[in-house]
């Protein structure tokens, strides 16, 4: 038993604290990867320096008295003012700094007042799985039942070589939803498929929602800019008349390269955002005055040229596009089964073949087990079985690099239909990679 | 009607959001002031410069590449250490960084997580009221039901001169307390009144929980440095038995002068801070890391000799004494009723004797309700009668400083017992201090 599911002290939890004992797939990883002294392309942060303009709009921010006080709750006017100007453009429309957005403490926080301000207890919440894991907790503390469509492939049999042969069962979608749906929570660029929805596609989501006037979406966007190729960015909100039911959400953190600031925001119709305002007061009441205004001031700059590049965001598609390309072929040259990403900044490979071989064995490596043993690393007992988890042990320990097991992005009665996939992060430096691919060429 | 309880497009929000429709007493007064041109001693937020160790810790830390990822979910370690070496001879015990601190966005979220993570629907917790408005919310979201106990003059009759009047009502407390209370909230120094609660006080309290295993403790301290004359803050985790159930809350807003960080943290056993840790990770995930890595700097340099003053913490006491004492002073020579403060940034009045005299009508001066309708401010439509709204409203039109209702601070059904008194922050620089005196004196 993990020390993390001892009883505590015979206190009796709440319902929806008791969901969450076993320790997150986090808890393993990051620590298993240390004490393996491998290279971590688990947790997805970048490992680089922000650009020179965010680092000293914050200094400059901090050290300045005026942000040092409460802001607004609902947003620094310099931020929120730097919103809309920015985010215009995509959205195709004018947006009203003061009532059609709200800052929150990164993305995560907007997904939680989201869900606390929109969400009875009792309704339902629907997410697309394979799922970034932070919606499940806001829709459990919310009160509300979590319910699943499922990423498919398009053509059933053939194994997925790139993001773009996954795609929504639209019938399912249908079927899950019902008067009592009250959120679909949509993620485009995809964690942690890296697939990038088409507008096709989400005009086909909107045409079902039609039959579901009380079904709202939260579209999860914050890896807006990581998109690849000739792909472009489609926000939901662009969808004929979805403005009025959309909440878009992005984020400083993944734009900027500075996730640890947790300064995110959503922007949606007043009658969406209006509740996730009043819910703000009382969660966190305000975000961090300094770093906001030095986003404000960022969001300003980040249209400007920028190393050769006609803006910030030109260059930072740029980076990302290489590090994909690299790592990518990368992996092929290590002969895995990666499915290409159209977007985000992940790479899943296909490990069923591998496994099937019989090389690697499913089973917790016993290096793995002796920590677990001695409390050095926390464990979801349930996982001690599962392939895609095993087979991120046995690499993290024979390869020395960490990958994250996809069936985590899973509910747990869905487990099994993310055990044949395991997500590399890519968001590091050149020299990381390298030596990463090195370590995964090794016999 | 108020533009915020326009019914939103027909939406149906959740139970929880449909309590906090009415603009919050700061959404009136802080436009109020602006239109007013009135010195704001309302909102409790200092007004000078942060002492410069701790911007400079900013600086230096937000143009660091090495804080600008995400933190551990609970707290970076660098702070949750400083916080465990700075909080063991206040807690008279040595404190788990790992296990016993969980960082929080601010004390407010300190607040909202450990009801999230500890109360379950349908449980109680009891507020002493007047009390800050924020626990209010917080118990709301968590689905669960707040019961009140009173501060009361120790001497029935009698005008309450001193903070040190005031005190709780111990057979109220337990006939409030049931089977079905899950958490006391305390607040000492306590806004609005001034209150230091004694140790006596807090041990009779502790003497009233015995027989309710059932029920914690939260115990507010945010305003622990800020104590007068010989007043000394004891934590309610010092008293015999109650470490075993209490959650202690700080804030670096309070003690550096930086409210706007948003910074703060929540130390208590294990078993209590262990289900927040769990929480936290679908609320916010994590702090802002590099304004943590500030304050923890901030902690280890606040004990060294500053400004000729043995610690920081003592010249920070000092600082506040003296703008006590002269605040203090003021409202008794313009001839006005203060209640003397022992801790806070705090000062309440009595306006009981001017609303008799009724050269103060008790109605919404016209103006007010020409910017009401106007847009120009949102009002609470339930107070345009309260006595001590209506002193303030008065106050700011016709004197130009503005102060906070005190009822403000009472649950709905208990406002009466608030309208007796308003409350100013003196958190303010001397000069303002100086004007605000002068303005209150003139006829």
């Amino acid at each position: 038993m993990s020390r993390f599911t001892k009883p505590l002290q015979n206190i009796s939890l709440p319902q929806r604290v008791q969901q969450f004992l076993e320790p997150s797939v986090w808890l393993e990883f990051s620590p298993l990867s240390s004490l393996c002294d491998a290279i971590n392309l688990g947790q997805g942060f970048p490992d680089w320096k922000p650009p020179k303009f965010v680092t000293e709009a914050a200094s400059k921010a901090t050290s300045d008295p005026s942000w040092s006080q409460y802001a607004r709750s609902s947003g620094l006017p310099s931020l929120v003012s730097s919103i809309s100007k920015t985010y215009a453009p995509l959205l195709q429309r004018t947006i009203d700094p003061f009532k059609e957005v709200c800052v929150t403490v990164g993305a995560s926080e907007a997904i939680f007042l989201a869900c606390q301000s929109l969400v009875e207890p009792g309704d339902e919440v629907i997410f697309v799985e394979p799922a970034f894991d932070i919606y499940f907790g806001a829709v459990i503390y919310a009160g509300a039942t979590p319910k699943f469509v499922s990423l498919q492939p398009k053509e059933t049999g053939r194994p997925i070589v790139s993001a773009s042969d996954l795609q929504l069962d639209y019938h399912q979608l249908r079927e899950v939803l019902s008067e009592r749906s009250r959120l679909l929570v949509l993620n485009t660029p995809h964690n942690p498929t890296g697939k990038v929805f088409q507008r096709e596609e989400l005009e086909n989501i909107a045409k079902v929602l039609q039959d579901f006037p009380r079904c709202f979406v939260l579209c999860d966007e914050v890896y807006q800019h990581l998109v690849y190729d000739d792909e472009v960015h489609v926000p939901m909100a662009t969808i004929d008349n979805m403005w009025e039911r959309t909440i878009s959400v992005y984020s400083a953190g993944k734009t900027f390269s500075v996730t640890g600031w947790k300064i995110g925001w959503a922007i949606g119709p007043a009658h969406l955002i209006r509740p996730m305002m009043l819910s703000q007061q009382w969660i966190v009441f305000s975000t961090c005055t300094p770093l906001q205004q030095a986003v404000a001031a960022s969001l300003e700059q980040a249209n400007q040229p920028f190393e050769n590049e006609p803006t910030y965001y030109a260059w930072l598609k740029k980076y990302y596009q290489r590090k994909r390309d690299y790592f990518y072929q990368a992996l092929i040259d290590a002969g895995l089964h990666p499915v290409k990403p159209q977007g985000s900044f992940f790479i899943m490979i296909d490990i069923s073949e591998m496994m099937k071989r019989g090389n690697i064995r499913n089973e917790m490596p016993p290096i793995v087990r002796e920590w677990w043993n001695q409390g050095k690393l926390d464990i979801d007992a349930t996982t001690q079985e599962a392939v895609d988890y095993n087979f991120c042990r046995w690499q993290a320990v024979e390869k020395g690099v960490t990958a994250i097991p996809s069936s985590a992005f899973y509910s747990r009665q869905h487990r099994h239909l993310g055990s044949r996939y395991v997500r590399f992060s890519f968001c590091k430096e050149d020299s990381v990679l390298e030596q990463a691919k090195e370590r995964l060429l090794k016999k």
